[in-house]
């Protein structure tokens, strides 16, 4: 390296993006493995798409929100590009090239990160991982009770119990909306019903008659559907009281009926479901089911799974019909979540035992039990140097090692060690030969 | 959605940019993760950089190849951006930014894509995953022995055997032109020494006379050195005869004499490690220990890990001194190694068993019979619609899975199941209540 006096650079990042620190990454590292392995345990399989796009592809019908937050740019070869922002238009894209070769049902997840170049607020970032799980290629509402099966066993999964499934279906809205004549207003009326919960039924009713048009009287009865509460089935029989008359209304009691029957009986508690007629998740490509989650003890949090049915993925690209269901986890909330509920712990290693170096002349024996302690399954480090030992556990307890083994010239010959217990601030002394058994017992 | 005819967008990824199917990500994701588990078994702890830098950091000194071919662009708050081309940077601007929070010694990987712009050409890409791991902040050899254990890990966590490790230092190297008071050209000599198993001994001492300035005698002496070739121990007493007289020559023969004594003695074959004083690996950022990393069998494929020790990481960024150790994976030529010596199996799904479905009234046993299965750690996928036999094992075959169980109202009622062994195109008759157990032996 030339070794001229160069002014040094600052080093740092891009405003809305950020690093991730061990502390933080090993939990987002476990939280998706957890995924991962729930998806693969339902038979989903991953694929990945490029980060950069034609922005033809990615603008798609254009005029969103979205399309102006892209990161879009020429490449060397002159050519319009952009990084995704999402991972559900790469989906459409990749499903409708790939088809033949892919088959339906078709069954992916993908766990990409994405970029949006909005404003960047409190928790929000213009880079941020994506973990979405979608069944395509098939109407079946038995796809939709799976999808609803894993967001259940995901949150399991991660130790969580106090949790529920938030569940509607958007062809009961669409009954309401054709008995009212309120078909082509829809979207707006969409629009003002997700507000519901935070501006409350008066604010909706004006914003649906100076927005959508309506009148007073069908404003009140789509909010009068909305607000029906109760038990699941009290929730739809009302509702197919509502919408008596209509054929689509009643295909979406029916399929609401089904999913939470289905669930409950394979073994789902009925209390972590709940069909709630007013969630309508403004995006107006749902067609069916609609999925959110909630944690009781964090209802502020917001949704930390969502998704729902669609109609058509690939009609952009494609002219096969391509139906399908799925959703995201929030992989952000809901290491948020588990972070102000105390599951993660603050620790920088992901291995728990740290072996201190005295001896240099024995690094090959201090190098054979720790590979016997990974042997048995326990991640073991040992440290580089032969400093100090204070240094050394100085350096265990920082990282948050819950175990360090001290072990001289003597001990070796002697065949023992001592065992400190980092957290308990106890120590133990045992053979050598007996400590990965041991460990596998602690850890 | 609008039901306007619109012309239908072409479906495309950018040229030099791949999608992943699932029979391609499978295998990548499961090699991912074996080294994950290795790097987090011997301490190594991820993180996590944005894809996107101010250009100024990613540029650094400049002049490289690589700045040429950085995807680089002005964002909307009018910052010159770009992709980041490697992972090395990012950490050596990562490691100064939080050094005082990360304490040393710092091990950590990072596995992410990288992005560069250079002509796509047959295995090589515009987009592509790195997997990095370093130790940084100290400058013990002890951290050299430990890189060279992760390497032959990874590889005997894949299944590996008939693979090698090349080690050289690059401190032998540097006594050698000390000695030859060739200190200042050493960038040109190790371009042209790069070169040797590629075009030979005759065109490297050409380059060197004309490239960097040599005489005959120097590149002769350089050449004779490089030529050596025996066991290990041989080659360092060669070696060190060379260089009486060099001090930083001889440091380098103990280091290289260190790392392969103590490697070996903590249980790694001799035969897998091979000083070859030739290598020098054209970056001339390395001071220390060089690894690269052949597979027997396939020696033309490249080294598939490779990386070695360095003096200053941080260089650009802080005044703090920052030496490391690291290695690289090379994810793509390594699974296009495994997929060549027959270790990857042709399947689209990652769970071996489909349950087949009949009869949409026993949808919640179906559901709940999937839900045993994967609760006894076996991925399990209902078929989501009562199509004939034919095309539900039609599909099974398709995406590669192992078993298909096959149960109708009457064997549901009478407990009983027919396990089809799809591959070996065999069934027995078991109970269901068997069947979790005999699937786990199976699988």
């Amino acid at each position: 390296m030339t070794k001229e006096k160069r002014q040094l650079i600052t080093p740092r990042t891009l405003k809305g993006f950020q690093d991730f620190l061990p502390e933080m990454m090993l939990p987002r590292e476990n939280l998706m493995a957890t995924c991962r392995q729930v998806f693969r345990s339902f038979g989903f399989a991953p694929i990945d798409t490029p980060a950069l796009e034609y922005s033809e592809i990615l603008l798609g019908k254009g005029g969103n929100e979205t399309d102006k937050q892209m990161f879009r740019f020429t490449d060397h070869g002159d050519r319009d590009v952009a990084m995704r922002f999402d991972l559900t238009v790469p989906l459409a894209r990749f499903a409708s090239q790939h088809l033949n070769e892919l088959g339906t049902p078709f069954k992916r997840y993908h766990m990409a990160p994405v970029w949006r170049g909005e404003k960047p607020q409190m928790g929000r970032f213009r880079e941020f991982i994506q973990c979405d799980f979608d069944i395509v290629g098939t109407t079946s509402v038995n796809a939709d009770i799976e999808i609803a099966m894993v967001i259940h066993e995901v949150l399991s999964a991660l130790g969580l119990e106090a949790f529920y499934l938030r569940i509607n279906n958007r062809k009961v809205l669409n009954g309401l909306l054709d008995k009212l004549e309120l078909a082509d207003q829809s979207a707006a009326i969409l629009r003002a019903l997700d507000k519901l919960d935070k501006v409350g039924p008066q604010a909706v009713q004006t914003e649906m008659i100076e927005q959508a048009g309506t009148t007073a009287q069908q404003a009140d009865a789509v909010l009068q559907m909305a607000q029906i509460k109760g038990t699941n089935d009290e929730v739809l029989k009302q509702v197919s009281e509502l919408l008596e008359g209509s054929e689509i209304g009643q295909t979406g009691v029916a399929e609401l009926e089904k999913l939470v029957k289905t669930l409950t009986k394979s073994g789902i508690p009925e209390k972590r479901l709940r069909i709630d007629v007013s969630i309508a998740r403004g995006l107006d490509y749902y067609t069916g089911t609609i999925y959110e989650t909630f944690l009781e003890d964090l209802p502020k949090i917001g949704s930390i799974c969502s998704g729902g049915r669609y109609d058509n993925l690939a009609e952009l690209y494609s002219k096969q019909s391509l139906p399908g269901v799925g959703a995201s986890v929030g992989l952000d909330r809901l290491l948020a979540a588990l972070q102000q509920l105390g599951k993660i712990e603050p620790v920088t290693t992901p291995a728990p035992v740290l072996i201190a170096l005295f001896e240099e002349d024995r690094l090959a024996d201090y190098l054979s039990l720790a590979n016997s302690l990974r042997k048995a399954g326990i991640g073991a480090e040992v440290y580089p140097e032969p400093k100090r030992l204070g240094q050394q556990l100085k350096y265990a307890d920082r990282r948050g090692f819950r175990f360090a083994v001290i072990i001289g010239s003597q001990e070796f010959d002697a065949g023992t060690c001592q065992l400190k217990h980092l957290q308990e601030k106890t120590s133990e002394e045992i053979t050598i030969a007996e400590l990965p058994m041991r460990l596998a017992e602690l850890c």
